[in-house]
């Protein structure tokens, strides 16, 4: 197969190294331009962990350079930043997986909790790139617009049983979350000596992937209404993620049984007998998922890395669905356990 | 105001330690014995940090030799252990505050979860030691059950919303808890390398803190049954505990304000307008507790140190209590922090 | 005793909160005064931790109010701060206690490794704040240059060795810090992110310390110019500090029965026939040291509390001091184990 | 190139679990059998996070039935067993490549440093996997011994520097390691609660690999006897391993330029000009390595991930160039980071 030309636009953060890690070991994709705010550095000067394994020079980044070298480009950028770069090079014919949260949600929702919208047009098209549920649209997408951390694991455990669950009744979401979801930027969240033996919720109840939640879950339920209620915590952690989610069944299921069954074909999906962990997935594009009821009571709980089954990893399965490869090609499943 | 001489059994486990910690700085508790299973080494060789602080020979538990020295005993044994001891000090006329589960709960209760009760004599007038809901029964107990930690986490969040929370929905707490809450035994879940970096639920909706919970909401709502589930996690982190709440209002209030009006007199409850932490508890014996609802549905967060507030602390509180002290004669209010 | 009214210029960062957390509850000094550089909040707006322990308005800090209404100051600046604050404290009367580094060295040496001095008449006659080395002159100090927490873990381990120390040898000191040793600036080295799962070396053999260490040594043992070699790092963990230190005895010494015997009328210091830990002393003010040789080689190791021993609890020991009060009192000995 | 088809032998511990995770996505190897102390169960079984990636039964390790499948074996045993093992196998005509301690050091060593020795005739003749200086040995070896972690760091910092350093000064090292080093067996000294917020040296001047250490200078610069002196620190983190390594230089050299011209063609070896860190080679078989001096005192700091350059993806390299197969095949490069 031939291999296909790729851009990486926002190599300073933590998904743009990610997204670096896994192309650069990816048999079909091809690291053609690497960019990031200011450019003017080599790959192994900003990531000295990389040096002798890749090297590459970073530019600052330009919607025309990336289109003549590349055919599909990965923005991990801040949202509002990402908007601006994925109009030019959509209009440049340049795929877009775009990892930030401009073409995730409707755009009353986006503009509701973001800002004014500046690309209405390609946001009508974008695919949410959550392929267990949109898998197909993904496939003819040219802008796929990658999930939230919490979103992806939330509604990877929630949307099997949407049939299922009571929706008088609210659905609580414990969600908790590694520091390297909270960005590089330095500030009291990322202080080791806040952080470290210590645990707090942030935003509870106003997360502002809450409402993204809400809204897939209308869509796939066709039109239900449910109660989200969503309250994220900083974990003593680097990576991953677990969100434990409570509700209430209307209907006698083994939760188990149907979660096995339900993602009997999914590659990327685990069900598991006993409690997951979020060191099972880490390193991984991996989502983790336990189940169990008492009476009608549903506890789930799901577990992903939040880089990388949660942003970039995930990138990739959709930038292979988009590019008609096999859905796992290149992506990681070795935990990095221990 | 004369001294009360004490003894502690159970010196080797986190919450023996703790105690030892309290009452050698204590005004007027006089440490007069300690023991653990084994006896014949020194507290300084048992743990040295104590050198040059403290030096005092540790015994070989001896109920008759604890009536001749001591007018009051903690009690920092496993379950089971615990009722043995507690039943021959009381007969000898001491004074215990158990920290095991013995004395917790009613006998059916107990017996259901834990195994056959070996001192239903006392047991029938043990006083449940949460002072904020049973102070004037612990002034005149001769035997205070020192409640679990998630317990009093949990309730101390959950019990002044009683009359405010609609028993028609279930309530889900989802319990986070450092690694000190899982003993002093190594295992599987002590071994840093399964710890670090990691997090995981255990018990999840079988934890036996879920009855311990029920009962006393019982207790103090006089009669109603609530749907309690309850789903614990251990955390990368020593020392400190978080007990999230989630449930359903059936009146409208304003949940902050209500809490603060309710614990306006504790001294030990800080009621925070902003999210709570873990550490900012930790080595005190404050429970910290923010809630926050989203149309009808309640939030509560509580943080405790796991084994102060949750264990140690709590106890010294209750034997200040019985002894007619002040009731924060010597309890610890200083955060480790940072 | 009458009791020393005090003020504390700095309250933002860890040493100022260490400070705060010592003063409030010793029995003689009373904190009149607190100040950082904005001023303009209350204490427990700074530091939740301390909500319903204590509560006093901070100022931005001024010398004149200060002197209206303390005795003796705690400068816990950054080091050219202080030494404004200081000049103009000392000659409105007002002791101090400075934290920083700016009365520590002699005035080529600090010149030569931090800045030019402002204020040259009081530094030739501060004090060396380590007490097990010069007690006396503190006792009659006014101005007391409280040491850095590097030298200080340092010189308690080497000074006792200082004759039987091979001085054509060079000494290694291979030096272990907590975070916290950082500072409250967020940073990169400061990031959980960076920290967590990492360690690594900075300003090997060019720390200021260096010549801090090297300056002592030279006082102590009259003379000697020792070849000090010293290597710090920053350690995955909050508090706490170890020194290795590697050299070369002349003489066949038991170098744990001489320290004993060495330290024996000290109550700050430990010594111990096993490794000592970081652990054992976090939250005290004890210096924790252990020796071995290996034939004629050395080896010394010395943990302290970084922002206790290291800083601020050895502050409020100096001030004791400076102020005839035992040396101990008010002086934190408990560990936060575990 | 033809597969060549290899056992594990050991496969519950750490350096088992990184042999299969290698070795899984090995382009020449073929995992044919895998066996620990028990057998009977799956390695999914053994290793939830390996559930949808890898499944193979494991066996109870037999000598037999590997000859009967496989050309090569790697013993993840600990010492003394993988003697037994060892002997057998290359009696059947299997190549081995011991992770253990048991074929690294002369005989008169190892029986003074570990146990007599049961395998004397397979001993003799073989080598010391340190590709770096033994490469042409392994080439033609049946039998590879892997070098111990903290020998790996070490040795390739100060072996370069062999005909520099002064032997008539003591060689101190001072290395810090992660707490998978210290095995999958829990015990205080891998208790979360002990290990966390602390640093302690264990066997201090002491450790068994200080001998191996001194063995191999020895052999390496022809028959000089450095003093070497070990100590050894525990971390807490989970891996990654650090040595700082103290000596002195009797010619006049530029450590970092002399490094960089020794190690340009050796492949896992990174010279950096600034210090390393342990996060930098976590999850990769690179060994980093910074130097400075001061004068003609000499400081090297050498960093590995200790259960893979230290052990496991250092046997895999070993099995390379015994296999006749490129050095890095299969090999990983990309660390962990963030």
């Amino acid at each position: 197969m031939k291999k296909i030309d790729v851009a990486i636009v926002g190599a300073s953060g933590f998904t743009g190294l990610e997204l670096i890690k896994i192309i650069i070991n990816h048999p079909n994709f091809r690291l053609k331009y690497v960019a990031n705010s200011e450019g003017g550095m080599s790959l192994s000067e900003l990531y000295p962990a990389l040096k002798s394994v890749v090297d590459i020079d970073i530019k600052k980044g330009d919607a025309k350079e990336i289109a003549k070298c590349a055919n599909l480009a990965f923005l991990a950028l801040p949202h509002k930043s990402a908007m601006g770069f994925a109009k030019e090079l959509l209009d440049l014919g340049v795929k877009v997986v775009d990892l930030s949260a401009d073409y995730r949600l409707e755009l009353e929702t986006y503009e509701r909790y973001y800002c004014t919208h500046q690309d209405k047009e390609h946001l009508s098209r974008a695919v949410y790139g959550l392929p267990e549920f949109f898998r197909d649209d993904i496939k003819r997408a040219k802008l796929v617009a990658n999930p939230g951390c919490y979103p992806t694991a939330t509604l990877l455990g929630l949307l099997p049983f949407c049939k299922y669950i009571d929706e008088s009744y609210p659905i609580f979401i414990d969600a908790k979350s590694g520091v390297s979801g909270a960005g590089k930027k330095c500030s009291d969240k990322t202080h080791f000596v806040f952080i470290d033996e210590n645990v707090s919720a942030y935003n509870p109840l106003s997360h502002r992937h809450e409402p993204e939640i809400k809204e897939k879950m209308k869509i796939i339920s066709k039109g239900v209404e449910y109660d989200i209620n969503f309250v994220p915590h900083l974990l003593p952690l680097i990576r991953g993620e677990m969100c434990d989610i409570y509700c209430k069944l209307k209907e006698d299921i083994d939760p188990l049984e149907y979660l096995k069954e339900f993602y009997k074909d999914e590659k990327f999906i685990r069900v598991f007998d006993k409690p997951v962990t979020i060191k099972g997935v880490g390193g991984t594009n991996f989502c983790d998922i336990f189940a169990k009821k008492s009476n009608s009571n549903l506890y789930i709980c799901s577990t992903i890395d939040n880089i990388l089954k949660g942003s970039s990893s995930a990138a990739v399965v959709n930038a292979n669905i988009m590019s008609g490869f096999e859905e796992d090609l290149g992506i990681p499943t070795i935990a990095y356990v221990p």
